[in-house]
C-alpha cells in the first residue's frame, strides 16, 4: 500500500514492462507523476495510490509506445503518389520532382499529419531525417510526440539551406534551440555515403560526437549504392565508415540490407545501432536485411516504417508483423525473431538505438511515462494466449485506444487530444492536389 | 435519369468495380434492389433511383468485399495458442492436442467468431476447410457471410465422421443441404497429397466434377512434403495429381509454394486455381510462392488467409500489403504485383478461384451485391492520390465502415449486425482457458 498522490493511474490492464526481466504483470497498474513514471505493480497493491487522474484499460494490454526508429514524416504527403516502380525513376520522375515544391509550412503540415497517424497507431517516438526539420520539430511538440529529428546534410545545395556550410549551421542552430527540450532531441543527420563526401561525415561526426548527439545515415540499402561505393573507394560502405572513423556507437544505421561477413563483424565491434525498415525494403525491391544474423550477433535493432511514399503507412504493428515473418521465411527457420525479440526492437531496442533507452522505451519507474493501452475486446484480438503474440502477430496500430507521452494523455478513447486531424487531413489533401 | 425503385442506394464514393476495364467511378452509387446490383455509374446519373433505403460513403471507397481463399475459420480459438516454432513441434505439440478437444459447438462458436473478424475487415466470402463444416456453415449463415466450406478429407479416421467413408456420406449430405442455400457452397476437400491415398483423391474429384463442385487441396506447402512425394511416387505433388487425373479447371491448390517450371507449366495447361498464403507460408516459414511467375503465365490466384493459428490474424487487407510486398523483394523488381493486380487477387480472381465469379467479386449489375465501404478520413488513408495504391499499401481491415452481403447489410458505421461480439468473444475466450 501507498498513500503518495500521483497524476494519473492506468489500472486494470496486463502490464507488458519491457524490463530486463521481460515482466508481464496480469490485472496490472502504472502510476505517473508529472511526466514520470513512478511506480509499476499489481493493480490493488497500486490502489493506494490517490490518482488525480485515473484510466482504465478495461482488460487490455498496457505498454510502452512505439519506437518508430527511422522515417520521413512530412512525406506522408507523397503517400501514393507513384508506386509500383524501379527505384530511380520512382526518385527521379516522381519524389524528388513533388519535393521541389515542398515549403517550410507544407513540411509542418505533412509531419503534422504523420503525427496524427503515428500517435493513432501506438508510436511515442519517433526519429526523423528531411529538410526544414525546424518545423518537424515544431509539428512534434505540438503534437506532443517525442522525437530525434535531424536536418539531411549531402554535398549539393538544400532546399532549405543551400551549400552544405550552412548545412552544419542550420544543424548547430537546432542543437542549441532544442538543448533542453522536454519532447525534442537533435540529431546530425548527413544521408549516405554516395551523397556524402567523405569530409562531410566526418565533420558531421565530430559534431555528433561534440554534442554527444546521435549520427543519423542510411547504410547499405541497395546492391546499387553497395556497387558505386566499392567503385569509389573500393571499400563496402560500412568499411568506408570505419576507413574514415565514422562507425561508433552513437551512429544509428538505418537499413543496412546488404552486409558482408566483415561489415557484420565491424558494426558489433564499434555498436553500432541499426534502423530495420523491412517493408520500404520489400516495396522497393532493395533486398532483405539478415536481421536474424544481426541480432545472434547482440547488434542493437530497432524497426522503422521509412517515409510514407515507400511503405505506405507509419504503422510499426504492421512492421514488427512484417519484420517477425520476413526473417522466418527468408531463413527458413521459424524459431528466428520471436514475437518477444521483435517487440523489444520496436520498443526499448529502438529506444537504444535513438541512445534514449534511459527516458523511454519500457516501463520502469523513474523513466518518462511514455505509454500505450491496446483495446483487446475485438473478435481479431480473441482469445489471448499470450500478449507479446497477440501484439506482434494480430494487432494492428488501429488496437491503440489511449496513448500517454511525457506524462500527458495525448490520445484517449481514441480521440486526438492533440491535434485537428479534420483540418490537418483537408490541408495535405489540398497540397496534394498541388503535387500532380 | 432512373424513376423504378430500389431497396439499398450506396452513394457518394469512389467506386472500385473491379470488372474488365478496371473501371473507376468517381463521385460514384451502387443501387441495389433485393440481393442484386441494379446499376452502377455517377451519383447523379443514379439519384433518380427511388432508394427504400441510402447509405451515405461520405466520399470513401466503395468496392467488392474481399474473397478470403483459403481458411481455416474455427481455429480462431487457437490464435496465439503456439508460436515461432517449427512446424512438426508445432502441429504435433499444440495445435493436434489442441484440435482433439474440438466439438461441433466449439467448431460453431470459433467459425463465428472467425465471421465476426472477416467481416469487420471486409471479407464478404470466404473458403473453409476443417472438421465439422456443417457447423461453419450454420455459422457463415447466422453472419449472413457468403462461404464455400468443405469437411477435410483425409486416410485416417476424423474426430468428426470416422472412416473416410463416412467422410464422403458426410461430404454428400453437406451438398444436398446446402444445394440451394443463398449463401453457402459446397466443396470437396481432401487435405493433400500426404494425407490422402489416390484412390481418395480420384473419388473426391469425381464426387466435385459429378456435382459441379470445386475441389479444394493442399498443394506444395512445405519442402518435407515436396520430398515425401517424391519418394513415395517418384513425382512432385503437382506432377502427381495430374498422373490420377485430379488437376482440373475446378481444382483449388491452396499454397504452391515449392513448384517447378514443369509443375507452372501443368497448373497452367489445365487451369487449376491457386490460393495464395502469404503470410502463412511466411510465419511457418514454408516459403515463398513464385507468384509474379504464376501470375505471368495467366494463372488465376486468390488470396487466402489460412488458419489464426498461422498467421494470426483473418485480414485481407494486411495480406494484400504482404502478398505485393513479398513478390517485389523475392524477385528484386519493384513493378511486379502492383496494386492493381494484387487487389484482384484478393477481389475477383479470388472469386474465379472458388468458381463463383459469375456471382461475386466485382461491382457489376446482375450480380450479387457484395460491396464494402473504406472510411478514408483518416490520417493514415491521406492523401488519395490513386485508390488502388491506398488500398493495397495503406489500408488496414479497420477501416471498413459498412458491408453489404447479398444485398443484405451485415456492418453499418462499423456496427456488426448480424453476430453479438461480446457475447461471441466472451465465449471463445472460455474455450480457450480449457485448451491449455
Amino acid at each position: 500500500m501507498n498513500d503518495s498522490s500521483v497524476d494519473l493511474l492506468i489500472s486494470n490492464g496486463t502490464v507488458v514492462l519491457m524490463d530486463c526481466e521481460n515482466t508481464i504483470i496480469e490485472n496490472g497498474a502504472v502510476a505517473i507523476k508529472e511526466d514520470i513514471i513512478a511506480a509499476t505493480g499489481k493493480a490493488d497493491e497500486l490502489s493506494g495510490y490517490k490518482a488525480a487522474r485515473t484510466i482504465d484499460a478495461n482488460g487490455g494490454i498496457i505498454m510502452p509506445g512505439l519506437v518508430n526508429a527511422h522515417t520521413h514524416a512530412s512525406m506522408s504527403i507523397f503517400r501514393g503518389i507513384a508506386d509500383d516502380l524501379p527505384l530511380m525513376a520512382w526518385l527521379n520522375e516522381h519524389i524528388f520532382p513533388a519535393e521541389s515544391k515542398l515549403t517550410p509550412e507544407r513540411v509542418y503540415d505533412g509531419a503534422l499529419l504523420a503525427c496524427a497517424e503515428m500517435i493513432q497507431a501506438g508510436i511515442t517516438c519517433f526519429c526523423d531525417m528531411y529538410l526544414f526539420e525546424d518545423f518537424v520539430a515544431k509539428a512534434a511538440s505540438d503534437a506532443g510526440l517525442r522525437a530525434v529529428v535531424g536536418e539531411v546534410l549531402y554535398d549539393f545545395p538544400s532546399p532549405n539551406y543551400g551549400p552544405i556550410e550552412k548545412g552544419f549551421e542550420y544543424t548547430e542552430r537546432l542543437i542549441e534551440k532544442y538543448l533542453n527540450d522536454p519532447l525534442i532531441k537533435i540529431a546530425v543527420e548527413p544521408h549516405s555515403t554516395y551523397l556524402c563526401a567523405p569530409e562531410l561525415l566526418k565533420k558531421a561526426s565530430l559534431i555528433s560526437k561534440k554534442n554527444n548527439l546521435l549520427l543519423v545515415i542510411h547504410v547499405s540499402e541497395t546492391k546499387n549504392e553497395l556497387s558505386q561505393i566499392k567503385e569509389r573507394y573500393g571499400l563496402t560502405p560500412v568499411e568506408f565508415l570505419e576507413d574514415i572513423g565514422v562507425l561508433s556507437s552513437n551512429l544509428l544505421a538505418c537499413h543496412c540490407v546488404h552486409l558482408t561477413d566483415n561489415d557484420i563483424s565491424l558494426l558489433k565491434k564499434y555498436d553500432v545501432k541499426i534502423a530495420h525498415n523491412p517493408e520500404s525494403n520489400m516495396k522497393l525491391a532493395s533486398g532483405i536485411a539478415p536481421v536474424p544474423k544481426l541480432l545472434e550477433q547482440g547488434i542493437c535493432i530497432g524497426i522503422g516504417t521509412d517515409g510514407c511514399a515507400s511503405n505506405n503507412n507509419l504503422d510499426i504493428f504492421h512492421e514488427m508483423s512484417m519484420a517477425a515473418k520476413l526473417g522466418k521465411v527468408s531463413t527458413l527457420d521459424p524459431t528466428v525473431m520471436d514475437a518477444g525479440s521483435v517487440l523489444k526492437m520496436a520498443t526499448i531496442d529502438g529506444a537504444r538505438a535513438l541512445g534514449i533507452s534511459d527516458i523511454t522505451g519500457s516501463i520502469e519507474a523513474g523513466k518518462k511515462a511514455d505509454i500505450i493501452i491496446i483495446d483487446i475486446r475485438k473478435p481479431h484480438l480473441t482469445p489471448m494466449f499470450n500478449p507479446l503474440s497477440l501484439l506482434v502477430y494480430a494487432a494492428r496500430g488501429s488496437d491503440v485506444i489511449t496513448s500517454v507521452i511525457n506524462g500527458r494523455v495525448v490520445m484517449e478513447n481514441g480521440n486526438l487530444l492533440t491535434i485537428n486531424v479534420k483540418k490537418t487531413t483537408e490541408k495535405v489533401r489540398s497540397i496534394a492536389l498541388d503535387m500532380i
